[in-house]
């Protein structure tokens, strides 16, 4: 038996090139080090809800890009968009127009943002809230929940190498829905509360996902206005994919800063921090820029993809397919007597194994994933999913038959 | 008198809408709040070596987009590299072969780099590289030079607005060039020294610039073999266009990691952290990541600009464009007996006023700016400027005769 990894060999032959000039092989979110073997490392094409390895094996794509899938990938209209801007003007010594049209229609679009600030990475946005937090009083301490991912620079990287303790010095977690837990954080925080870092809803990485508890969200709320301090949702990862508006905008809690990126350009490099009039002044203090975050192309795709949110069903049209492939998969679990755990949001799917006694089978997920791979469904183990607007009801039949034939081959 | 900006109606219009819906109305390094009154804010349109603002009005552009205008805007081979690459694969589920493509060039074209990690913004790889330091040898202290621009993150943004002092504790200051003052700053660190930034020259703002004194370069070597810590060599605004190489390949001195972006795309976002056989198991501990750094399309255009840089003679034009730009102004300033202050490399170039006693007059710098935009040269006071291959021997003469005209009215 060899222990190449079980994908084509023009893969196999770039990991190992990537190996010599890659820190191993691959980094971040898109390293496939933790995935099943059955994942490719390398693609060569995209279309609509499609992905192509470089093997040429094709892939009902459930993770999207991560995110920034939402409409379908080589969207004509917003690839157009992105194009035609290019010849006329992107990177460059000022923005254009589009700047100021595109911060325009976010304040058009989210209920409680007065201001765009626009940058490339999620990092960026989350960043920039969190220095807007302490900017707006001169005030240090932040919360977030314990195990929230919120970027990977010094202060938020998921693994502590290459950062020192006071890259976290003012931070103090909470347990994300847990009110009492919140609470005791505002309080340790005193006077000094700058701001209160919220998921829309608990998306961690290998737990089940959970919708916000209203009570938390009000709770947050309450305590930033009682302390002066700035409630910031961080939509990067939700964001037009629970509402037309911020995800909170359901439980009818108003942030002052929400951090966007991911699929505001439907994949093309874009992020923002949106913020309300309270929160402008603190805005206003930062130095914060990058080389390309006033680059026109992206922000024309963005607006393309802001008009076809506000006047298409795609909203709709994902929630109807998470909600089949939801039952759908239910039904097959029910069928081979194994208990799927689906959590979250139908459109942002994360579907894991129950294992005994309340845990998690994390060996039962990979094998699973691994088998759906083999079969051209690009389904995750331990990560949130998400359903794009250009998949069928058909790409969920098939997703649907394919999870049903690779229990049928685990159980059988 | 009105107070208006001195730009056209349509900059006008929209700084107005852009108040309402930007912080200050702009923010960063290409906001016009510090720039002279005949600075347009909004362009729209940008080809070759030449701006067009939003009224229609045309510059010569020595700022060249604040560096990434390498080889002229709208590059034809370049974007077509782009557009190409868009019509297969961008943002996806995971990185194309170009991406393994782009680093084996990059490890190609500079001497010192055997890995590469790519990203999107300039602080990204600034920000890798610090992380990349400590994780090193799991050491703290950084040392950077005084006034050096390294970034607009919570560690390093000029501004302290929205950052602790906790975000700098472990950085000891010294100043560029000076040996006894990089040693000192050595010896406070102790044997808790993870490594040295520094700039290929003094670009900052507002001051002269200098050359690197090979001594100092040799120093920040030495220091960092001795006490096993990293040199990083911050080439971001620099790269390719001192060298085709690290910019300190002319002084012999090889870094073990090297920050990149600015122009290596030509103005598509892309930037990138390099590093030597040295400096890979700190790389390969850290956990960096984000959405759109894994994105084909930039990476096909810097593959396309690599192979410029390797084939062409860009980087003799541009040097011959700044000799012939940096000789005709000082004859102007002869001519009007003003004493004109050109430092730096002549292609990114800095060109201040003399005033009294060996100040700089700043109020000159605007004034002569001012008339220069006005004529339709794009100069900046106290920023250095970047000359871009696109540029012509004429675009140098038409800017040397408008200074002439300027200096003629002003001291007239």
């Amino acid at each position: 038996m060899s222990a190449a990894p079980a994908t084509g060999p023009a893969d196999t032959a770039l990991r190992a090139r990537a190996q010599k000039v890659i820190p191993n092989g691959m980094y971040g979110h898109q390293s496939v080090g933790m995935l099943p073997a059955a994942a490719p490392q390398f693609f060569a094409e995209a279309k609509g809800a499609y992905l192509w390895d470089v093997d040429g094996k094709r892939f009902v794509d459930f993770m999207c890009g991560y995110g920034p899938n939402l409409l379908g990938y080589r969207h004509e209209e917003i690839d157009a968009a992105y194009i035609d801007q290019l010849r006329k003007i992107d990177a460059a010594t000022g923005p254009s127009a589009c700047m100021v049209e595109l911060a325009e229609a976010f304040c058009g679009q989210v209920g409680h943002a007065d201001w765009a600030l626009f940058c490339k990475n999620g990092t960026d946005a989350t960043t920039m809230a969190l220095m807007t937090a302490r900017a707006h009083q001169g005030k240090r301490k932040v919360l977030m929940a314990q195990g929230a991912y919120h970027g990977a620079s010094t202060w938020c990287t998921p693994a502590p190498a290459g950062t020192t303790p006071e890259d976290r010095a003012h931070f103090i977690h909470y347990t994300y829905n847990d009110v009492a837990s919140l609470e005791a954080a505002a309080a340790e925080a005193g006077d000094d509360l700058a701001g209160i870092f919220a998921s829309p809803f608990k998306h961690d990485v290998f737990v089940d996902q959970e919708l916000p508890d209203p009570a938390y969200a009000e709770a947050a709320r309450r305590i930033c206005d009682t302390k002066d301090a700035l409630l910031i949702v961080d939509d990067i990862r939700a964001g037009f994919r629970m509402a037309r508006d911020c995800s909170w905008q359901a439980i009818g809690v108003a942030p002052d800063l929400s951090s966007w990126g991911k699929a505001i350009a439907n994949g093309h490099p874009l992020s923002c921090l949106l913020g309300s009039e309270r929160a402008r002044a603190g805005a206003e203090q930062l130095y914060v820029t990058g080389s390309f975050w006033f680059a026109a192309a992206a922000m024309a795709a963005s607006l393309k993809t802001l008009e076809i949110i506000r006047t298409s069903d795609y909203l709709e049209t994902t929630i109807a397919l998470g909600d089949a492939l939801r039952q759908g998969l239910a039904e097959v679990g029910r069928t081979h007597n194994v208990g799927i755990r689906q959590t979250g949001p139908s459109q942002m799917p994360l579907i894991m194994f129950d294992g005994e006694e309340g845990q998690v089978d994390y060996g039962l997920g990979e094998a699973f994933c691994n088998g759906m791979l083999q079969r051209g469904v690009y389904f995750h183990p331990f990560h949130n999913m998400f359903i794009s607007a250009a998949m069928t009801q058909g790409d969920i039949q098939y997703t649907v038959e394919t999870a049903d034939a690779v229990l049928s081959d685990l159980r059988g």
